[in-house]
């Protein structure tokens, strides 16, 4: 290992470089006016991970191209007859998001700039930087001919960005290539350098699209008020009737699968440093809000919810416009925690609706296909593990945390290929994912590629 | 009577003639391309006024002229010594709503075409058609020199569909040569041609715009959501509180001082030829609605509101977008009856909203000036002569019925002048008023000639 960690200390500044050279690329794979950009990026990534050592293809998709990298058989240690070495999948995605608005950036985008600790590019974070640190630490074993205790092969694809369309395909069809031990992703955050964290829960999501509609067209709210009901009042009253002042989500059902927070996972959330002040100041709120009974860390992350996201209706210009609007629309997300089914969520969501709406009034809902929420145990072998080379690699006692958003992928990854995510993120909460001025601090760089050798260390081999 | 009854029944042709050059002044207010239009439409209304022998001037304002026109001392019956004949001033309005869009027009707007019964043209029914019948009736009066039993005073204003921001000051300003003993409008409607009605009440209106302020920018729903307020959800929980699912408003003292109806007012309001099958099908819901206890007509005429106008909040476009809305905004009018005041009502919706509002969000309530109810007994003398007056002219038994719309006027010109209001619509449902192919029955314009020449020998007298 000492060769390793020398090898990652030497090789700074030149990681730096080629880092760089990766971050130039635009590889933007919502437009299509990037497509060839994000063709070259796949084949410099290619070139790059061969170039390192590993065994190497680029598979074509509908889409963009997803690149696969392979330790070679004889990087990994020797075995024992009747055992095997553990495989790890290390799923990244070169693909990045559209860099607009660009008069916000306070350099151009896809010309990378380090500044202080930091480097400015689009996809410096998200999610270049990050899969690259596991790149160089693998690239340390190699080329310190340091024996791998396992398996590893990158999963790097180039549509992340766009909801990963072809994806779940390639793994089904990849399946016994690619059936791992454990999945690692490194595309979250991380609460600040001196907070290296373990992300080991998710929140899933569902959508829905509720629509009351009323008369065949608006009314004169003079000639008719009063004697038809108004589309949006129902509306008001249908989505004030599905959670409670007491910030509970109130259809019957909703928690009936919630998976309790443990003791233990209570304390461990407790640890994190953004503190309910934090908060308030952050977001500018009077006052903050929630649940009963649970702190600000464990409802944003461990409790579902019910969200308005949009309100239509009516008239929505100046002044005033004297009408009952004929229809009136909510946009609503849940996020759903662990062990909800988002299948059955819309089903009890579906049910209260149609259960409370009115005889004067139409109801139609439309429902998003939604995300299931995803949880590692926190107390395992693997959990473990993760923690330990954490600490190897930041020197500070590292977090367990839980995500409060939904990253549709993991679920999916973990149930076709059998495999838990562990979900190591890199990225600081001022890394500007998705944003102008995105950046990557060097020092998650450094660290991550120390974490990431650990962590073949660290990580258990498979029951024998 | 008979040579007033006799000149009209004979006169009608060159009536509808004459009426089809008003109609053909582009009279649009709205539109400043169209001021020298009003002004010319003015000016003809003047020059016909004086041809028929009415006292006439034109009054300059900031914005487009008042015309006004009077009977000429010589018209009227003689008197007693120690009494006096009473006054009666008719308001109407040459200008006209805007004739787009034009491409659904069947005929153009200023091209006045007879199909029918109808006489086609913007400005037809609204009001140019409804106060020419009365300009017709003096006109037989004056013509036949049969002695009129009242003075009559034509004003005849250009701004009423913007508003008529000049109205009130040029009524302060002329309040002593207006004063009347009761104001005479036709510029509402009738139920039908076998339905002649007298509107004895109009509902007032007080309109609100209500914005709640949560977090500084919108959130992501996934990293906040369960830990901050929604919004939307405080402003949809708000406005539910303000209405019951009975249909009731919830606002405590909203009904204080709401007079009730009389069981002689139900029984005329019951009389009125739209049946509840009939409004479910002409509004297109699934079912009607109202407070218990009322008829839909008295739903919508006399009782009071609490409407959503519009609604905003968030992402309204195609898809769904995961956050919670930094603020939501809801417009809001209420319609209000005699005797509500609209200052009374505005402080108590903001008193409900601020005392129902959390303090997890900031609440902003912008209110208009409002509108105040009006009413005149249906069973007062003048009344009853109203109600002879068309019995006479449509040979039907009248109705009476409420207004459900309001008419800022109405009150503001009873209060100045000090004189009760008597409506007498004479556009049909279908005339289409504010909309393309506005029409005016030919049988409303010869009806309401009558109609005004029995009224003048009907009204009483004033108190000696």
């Amino acid at each position: 290992m000492d060769a390793v960690i020398e090898y990652l200390r030497t090789n700074q500044q030149r990681f730096l470089k080629e880092l760089c050279q990766y971050l130039r690329l635009p590889s933007v794979s919502a437009q299509s006016a990037y497509k060839k950009e994000v063709a070259r990026c796949a084949a410099w990534l290619a070139a790059h991970c061969t170039q390192l050592g590993l065994e190497t293809r680029v598979f074509k998709t509908k889409g963009h191209p997803i690149v696969i990298a392979k330790t070679p058989a004889d990087a990994v240690a020797p075995v024992r007859p009747g055992s095997r070495l553990p495989h790890f999948l290390v799923y990244g995605h070169y693909d990045v998001q559209p860099p607009e608005p660009l008069e916000l950036w306070h350099h151009l985008p896809f010309e990378p700039y380090v500044k202080g600790r930091r480097i400015y590019a689009r996809g410096a974070a998200d999610n270049k930087g990050q899969h690259f640190a596991h790149l160089k630490a693998v690239e340390a074993y190699l080329k310190t001919k340091t024996p791998l205790p396992c398996h590893v092969t990158f999963l790097i694809e180039g549509e992340e960005e766009v909801g990963s369309p072809n994806l779940v395909p390639f793994l089904h069809a990849h399946r016994s290539e690619l059936a791992a031990d454990a999945i690692i992703i490194s595309d979250t955050g991380m609460p600040g350098l001196r907070y290296p964290a373990l992300t080991y829960a998710l929140r899933g999501i569902i959508s829905f699209e509720i629509t009351v509609r009323g008369p065949k067209s608006d009314l004169h709210s003079g000639i008719y008020g009063g004697a038809v009901d108004n589309p949006a009042m129902v509306l008001c009253s249908l989505l004030a009737k599905a959670r409670g002042p007491d910030g509970r989500v109130a259809i019957p059902g909703f928690y009936d699968d919630v998976a309790p927070l443990t003791q233990f996972e209570r304390r461990q959330l407790a640890r994190l440093p953004l503190k309910e002040r934090d908060f308030k100041r952050l977001l500018g709120v009077p006052q903050l809000f929630g649940e009963a009974g649970y702190s600000t860390e464990e409802r944003r992350s461990a409790r579902p919810t019910f969200e308005i996201n949009g309100l239509t209706s009516g008239y929505q210009g100046e002044g005033s416009k004297t009408i009952i609007p004929a229809w009136a629309r909510a946009k609503v997300t849940c996020r759903l925690v662990p062990n909800q089914h988002p299948g059955r969520i819309r089903q009890l969501v579906l049910e209260f609706f149609r259960r409370e709406c009115p005889p004067t009034v139409q109801l139609e809902i439309k429902s998003g296909s939604g995300s299931a929420p995803y949880m590692i145990s926190p107390e395992s072998p693997r959990a473990k593990a993760a923690l330990r080379a954490l600490r190897a690699a930041f020197g500070r006692e590292p977090l367990l945390m839980r995500e409060g958003g939904s990253i549709p992928i993991v679920p999916q990854m973990s149930k076709v290929l059998g495999a838990e995510v562990i979900l190591l993120g890199l990225a600081l909460p001022d890394a500007n994912a998705h944003a102008p001025n995105e950046n990557f601090d060097v020092r998650c760089f450094a660290k991550g590629q120390l974490l990431s050798a650990y962590l073949w260390q660290e990580l258990p081999r498979p029951a024998e």
